[in-house]
């Protein structure tokens, strides 16, 4: 670990909230260091006005804005998607694979400014510091790391006020109580406040940033298609467009219909349970139908072991290994099984509900002669006795056996 | 196997339905047997009106009508709720493990009554012949298995009509073109006609059963409580009641609100696609509700390896296997799990969703000083840099190995 | 299925041996047919010798000695060790993945040459008749398939013997009491007899074939090197070689030291158990040299993973999937993992133990510096205060829970 | 965390060696607290020989031995052996268990004494501290644990020796240049010097203790036999024992003849690689032994899924969670399993050497009838042509939807 003194110019991890908006002129108080400022954009566009003036004004000496949506789309949410993977079942990661996105542009430019550190404002509570970290490693093993929240001295929102206000650092336009909140192109997330309560009902209405509560979606459905090339989303309802476009389309019409909207209580990488609720509302439609279009193109032993897959896929991301010769080897598996995943899923969205309105695929492998009840060319019945008979040998020699020790005993023959 | 005129005896499982019926007059003339029918009772109640004497008419030696349903919902529905058992993450398996708990019935009929063969009308082209057969081998290996489907000359329904009527067998009341269904306490199950085409939306109104659909529910919500002791459900609302009144409860509730109807394309044993609806309202909401239960009782680690042995054992169910040692394995573990999902869990039911509205357990691992973003007194914060610096010790190791790579190859040194 | 005679010209899988030979008059007997014989090569040379007169003399109208040695090798052989995948912990798959291979070739001799149908001599009890008739399928899905083994009235060795006679084919010349043995350029395996009697002590003098036993083995060890490119053997004591050849000196040497030989009760497909002793003396030396190489290239995350993938390979190709969508995307995740895995392995061999002595790697993951007792500049002890406390976390948190319960208990209160 | 003059009365995990004598002095200096000794024994009988005298001479005001042997065996290494548990496919977990035995019981004298914390000398690099706190936690989460090679100044082998000298404590009596060995009734570990190089062949008579290397076993093999009832050994040669002489037994023949060394670069939970030898004689004869009745006593499924448990019980094991609902979970299904696993397995013990010499089962799966080459009652072979059409199904689907892609191409229609 370098000294203090060593640190001349730190790049840091910035929002323009509380948090890193203090942690520049603690750096420099604390380091005598220059700090660069490098704001992600992965999608939370109307947080970004405002962040140049902000950051210079709060003694940043640069700032970078980086438009990271398109490769988060495309490399990140999509390769996930693709893997079906969903944390504990149920989360769809918007924030596990955001930190690595943004680490490995951090380190591009620590080391095209030539700076000595890289700084973030996660907090020493959660799993974000380490996927802040584990990707600035992969790409650095060398670069220093200054994660202020885990040595300061500020421990409540109400010290950072303080320290914010004594140094003219302008505050974010919030109100007292908010939860807490963290948001880009996939997805919103909301913890805090009530929601640390598990016994307690939540009031969407309080919080929702993308979608209306169930009761508040329109008492008439709407129907969406989507088209899949090879596991990617190509288009909406026939429109091809970028995943980037396809996703605001979706979340659009999802976060209207009130779908995607989930509370969870999650097993944190840190060791504690925290509870949270997501909005995802174009990532549930394009799971769903994701899900849909592979149910009638992969045959049942791929799709079994990808759901195996998917679960190992899911905790490598959760925690903070995106940048691993593991979920490489994982998305090798999964890009190799998307090969015929290409056609098209028409959905029903209706409060809350995404429900199934047809698949098609000329990759298809439900083949109707043999689904059927009635007679057909292809299925022979006769086949199955000899099926049930051989896949049933093992339980009758087991039977065999426990019938013969019963027999034994009965006669008083002992083994 | 046995030669035709060595069988003098065959118990028949039966319900009334045009297949069954017809087996009757088959055996007999094949066989030039006694047929005994059985009728095993898991929960299709209004299913079973006039059952005894229709089996007589048909040429039935005898009929029992043997209620199964509250050994079919403690010892098989919530021996599987426990395990959290989905078929291909979404099928609550009603139909799985309704033949095994009927074929353990047959055999010890067939046993008492001295007969030669076990009899049953499981097409072969499904799972449930494969449920069956095993069912029977698992408890006597020597007993011989009749499968007319498998073997008869009748090919279609109108085959089996017609012979029905040479035979002054009383024809099912139901109208030409139906649905092919399974009914039983814990579901309803819904294929053939247009749900054999995957692009095609089902028009839920013509055929559900239980439950209404989403846009028929009512407009506010509903709200219940389920109480769990040892992840099997006691009371709901907090009045205690039977496993199968809770079921019943449950269906009744759910089904008016809309929840629980899946529709599914889902790969059969014997190795072809087949879509399929469901409906399972009442056991929609307990999964969700045993579900939120665990997320505050089980440890982060036994949560998801009890995901993992889930998946095995919905595999092991739905492909007939639930009298085999695995299954057994597999339910030890799930049961020792389970000593602690104690507590209550209070839903929100809304056309169609079933929202989490609380959870509460005297052994929950849920613990608000740990999960609240303010300072507290059990979590140091510091701790976490060594946490990381250690999680992340292998991909920094990679790192420098592949640094070092890197640099040799810049100065010319080769390997 | 067709009928005897719309079969005008079949392609049988020959070896020479009695089945087969005898399969040819049988064939031509019972479907009027043109017989094709065709011999995969894939390493059992000696076993070829005069095979082409045998044939055309036992009535085939042409044979087909194909050579499929080096692929063998190269896409099956080395595709199965860079996946470190044995069938039950043990078995190398030297039968499994031979099937295939000469499968595909059938399917396309029987394309070029206008064939109606393929026969093979597989017996219906065991693996290689699903194995032959997969990869057939999976080349052409309405290729006839005949397979006499099932269907002919022969019923035991005599049986074979007579039928021959009579036809004037002639014998093999082998004594009458032999094991049934699979021979390739991999493995050698060994059935029946006194091994079908898993009480009984094998006596290896009677049917080693490419080994001897570790008691007739030189007392002085034998070191041998192996290099690896990508996870694929491609040098022997530092000397370039093919992977046929790499094969072959390695089977010699292992040979002569009485290494790979294992006596195996393995589940089969079709339900048994069996016994066979497969020696595979280069496969066994490749295997371990593989594995200890991997222990330094391969971080801990995927080394844990690939094991798991690993099974489930070896379960694909021993249960004849191997031309199927799952095997290939497990190869390509295992592809992915080996791009590290280059470097070399120093084995000690004697008398049956293949030991370790030695291993580098360029990607070598395994660093001294943090492998030591003594202090270090890269590993702060410090760290793993924090590494443990958060580690530990969820213990900690159950354990209180129990302590909470158990003191509210003594103090009279209830939950 | 207490503060140093808080903590009044400490209770040492003592074993006599360097590291844990030096602590005593060193926990009264930096606390100036009572150090009571407890030694676990858990068969490193021969080191214990002069334990008490040495801990009061060297400041501890008592020392408790405690013969931890037979609890270790029945309830840890039997546990283990059951589940057929071993790290990374090789690794007997010698140490991993013998910490947690050694933990609880520290726990339950620290209560009875009234002690306010627990030492114990684990390295801040290695598995041993995790193991060693986890298990104190999981039975008092809030005992204060005092880790003093994390914290201390002395940094080297030297510096301790120093600061004993210093301190009149008297120093072990070992070479200077020394393995690092962890010893128990169930095995030695060997680390440290050359061993540290993965390019190194260790010189195995340098350093093993229970064991000869296979060139210096006789020339000549012996036989053992051993019985197990349920998965427990409880006889070798037909002579009932105790679990410990049974371990005592074999490890000095199986020493004798060089069985069970093993040569391995392991991945720790703190994120390196290490290399280390094991000798575990008694230990590996047991596994193979287990193994080879496992195999024809389970079916082939459970056998199967109990082969991925069995990793999962290692992991869970070798990562400190003993004391764990999951290990207990896990050990409830390994338990089910193995209510059928006795019998009798007789094995060749020769130079290195272990192999199969036959074994026998009341409850014997293996039924000669089935395995057998010629004609028999049980096995229709008629049956397997409807196995393989059906198990071939989906492959069949696949094939022909790729055929009619191709045709469609070919005649020029677009999908």
């Amino acid at each position: 670990m370098k000294k203090n003194n060593e640190i001349k110019k730190v790049v840091l991890a910035y929002s323009g909230g509380l948090d890193t908006s203090i942690t520049i002129p603690w750096l420099k108080e604390n380091y005598g260091c220059e700090v660069i400022a490098v704001v992600g954009n992965v999608g939370q566009d109307d947080e970004l006005e405002g962040l140049e003036e902000k950051a210079i004004q709060t003694g940043a000496s640069k700032i970078f804005i980086e438009d990271l949506t398109d490769e988060f789309v495309e490399d990140f949410v999509f390769e996930t998607l693709k893997a079906g993977a969903k944390y504990e079942g149920k989360y769809l990661l918007g924030t596990s694979f955001a930190r690595p996105v943004i680490a490995k542009r951090l380190v591009e430019i620590a080391h095209r400014e030539g700076a000595d550190a890289i700084a973030h404002g996660c907090t020493g509570k959660g799993n974000d510091q380490v996927r802040f970290e584990l990707a600035v490693k992969a790409f650095d093993p060398d670069m220093e790391i200054i994660a202020p929240w885990r040595t300061w001295e500020l421990k409540s929102r109400e010290d950072e006020i303080e320290y914010a206000k004594e140094r003219n650092i302008p505050l974010p336009m919030k109100e007292d109580n908010i939860y807490s909140e963290d948001r880009n192109i996939w997805h919103v997330s909301h913890e805090g406040l009530d929601l640390e309560y598990p016994d307690t009902e939540p009031n969407y209405d309080n919080f929702l940033k993308m979608s209306v509560s169930p009761e508040n979606a329109p008492n008439t459905p709407t129907y969406v298609t989507i088209s899949f090339e090879k596991g990617i989303p190509v288009a909406v309802n026939g429109e091809k467009m970028s995943g980037k476009n396809i996703i605001k389309v979706l979340n659009k019409v999802g976060g209207e219909n009130g779908v995607g909207i989930d509370d969870i209580i999650e097993n944190r990488l840190v060791g504690m349970k925290v509870r949270g609720v997501y909005e995802n509302p174009g990532g549930a439609i394009l799971y769903k139908a994701h899900e849909i279009l592979e149910s009638i193109t992969l045959d049942g032993d791929t799709q079994h072991y990808k759901d195996v897959v998917s679960v190992e896929f899911a905790n490598v991301v959760y925690n903070g290994k995106w940048f691993s010769p593991l979920r490489e080897a994982l998305s090798a598996f999964v890009n190799k099984t998307q090969e015929t995943v290409t056609g098209e899923v028409k959905l029903k969205l209706y409060k809350g509900n995404i429900i199934n309105a047809g698949v098609t695929s000329p990759y298809s492998l439900y083949n109707e002669e043999f689904a059927t009840f009635g007679e057909d060319g292809v299925y022979d019945q006769h086949d199955s006795q000899g099926f049930v008979n051989l896949y049933s040998l093992s339980t009758k020699v087991q039977s065999m056996m426990k019938k013969k020790l019963k027999n034994n005993s009965m006669t008083g023959n002992t083994l």
